[in-house]
């Protein structure tokens, strides 16, 4: 059987002890390419850089594997592995393992997860992986043998259409993962706080930081299911019309 | 009455006459702080800084109305004019006028939408407003009575939970505009190009081109508003769960 292609990326940087941890589970898989950036991109969104040229570096090409940085965005990484490098695409695109939790709001925020959600709007299966610890030496030990069941099992069966995978993992604990979940996003925002200070001229300056805040205490959620020790998934699509809303509002007065 | 409270951003920067043609219509109905980028953001999706700090720049200041230029994203001026001007919520956001659509699957990368989706996460009514016309001069001359119409009655009726909305305006042409139209985001996605380059260094550098491309022909499209010389009104939310294939997802086999 002939192998599959796997593009990898991250918003962690190729750097990252989390993306080794990824490209090391996708090269027992199949023939891997990694397209990441070259610096953090965490909180990037679903950015792509326009105004800019992108360059790319070659890390590492043997047979089955190569490896590659950008200057680009997580997005971005997609976008020129697939048209400069692949020249098509490939059979699966894998994002992560995300250094701290993408569930709830958080993937709106995340390159990670925006990286999967243009495969997905591309038409290639994607899943983004996260660990919820945000740590630099975060352990990734007890991941190996769900990422590499999740994405034999979507090699496998595909994803429905229009449809990639948010997939957070519980960071290690005494406890042992209860299981795989398919849940929804949890409803919550981040509540956010300037910090000001003064630079060494006098001029102020800020610097974002935030809680995490749910109301959302419903057990069929992400939120939920990383508390409780289980593994996340989360299916996500790109289609953000409200559709539950259309009717109340072509019942608002837009007549001129 | 009391005057409503209206936060004006945007991701063409505080220099566009987008921008500045917004200002002076929410400034005839409310009290207004613009918080804006102070060089060009479009393509930044939901984009957050988190690791350099962030600096505003008061601009004006009077009776009514302040102005302020902001380094970070359409989606850090939210969040900083809230934190560390305002103090608080404002009544409106409003984000655009975009030099360009931002209907479909554009929704996804734009700046200017992102900003009016983070108010919706926020609690506060939000709109995006694009003009569907990329060019920095584009005439702006026919949309005031439409932006000022669409914006009264969202302050007077508010906006259902968790929704904000997209709000596409056609190019001047010689047709009049046939009226404000609520609609579903049309499927479509970028055919992308990397042109290559060298460097005076002999260096490879890449730009990003596309085409943008879509299959989806219905009439109860932003695309098919816009291309018919409607209002495009999308509801936009902040749950990307697909709901629709959750069942699907939860019968694969998940079992370790």
């Amino acid at each position: 059987m002939k192998k599959p292609k796997i593009l990898i990326t991250n918003d962690d940087s190729i750097h990252a002890p989390g993306i080794r941890k990824l490209i090391s589970i996708m090269r027992q898989i199949g023939d891997v390419i990694v397209m990441a950036p070259d610096s953090p991109q965490s909180g990037m969104g679903h950015a792509i850089t326009v105004a800019t040229p992108l360059r790319i570096k070659q890390i590492a090409k043997e047979i089955g594997y190569e490896e590659y940085s950008c200057n680009g965005t997580p997005v971005d990484c997609v976008k020129i592995a697939e048209k400069a490098v692949l020249h098509g695409k490939p059979d699966l695109i894998v994002s992560g393992i995300n250094h701290g939790s993408n569930a709830s709001v958080n993937v709106i925020y995340s390159g990670t997860i925006a990286a999967a959600i243009e495969g997905c709007i591309e038409g290639v299966n994607s899943i983004g992986f996260s660990l919820d610890d945000y740590s630099w030496d975060a352990d990734f030990s007890h991941v190996d043998e769900y990422i590499k069941k999740i994405t034999l099992e979507v090699l496998d069966k595909g994803l429905p259409k229009d449809t990639c995978l948010n997939v957070n993992i519980p960071a290690l604990n005494k406890s042992p993962i209860k299981g795989i979940m398919v849940c929804r996003q949890a409803k919550a925002c981040w509540d956010e706080a300037f910090e000001a200070r003064k630079d060494p001229h006098d001029r102020d300056y800020y610097w974002l930081t935030g809680v995490f805040h749910s109301d959302d205490l419903a057990e069929d959620t992400d939120q939920w299911a990383l508390k409780n020790n289980f593994i996340a998934i989360v299916p996500l699509h790109f289609d953000l019309t409200a559709h539950h809303n259309l009717k109340t509002l072509s019942e608002y007065d837009w007549k001129i």
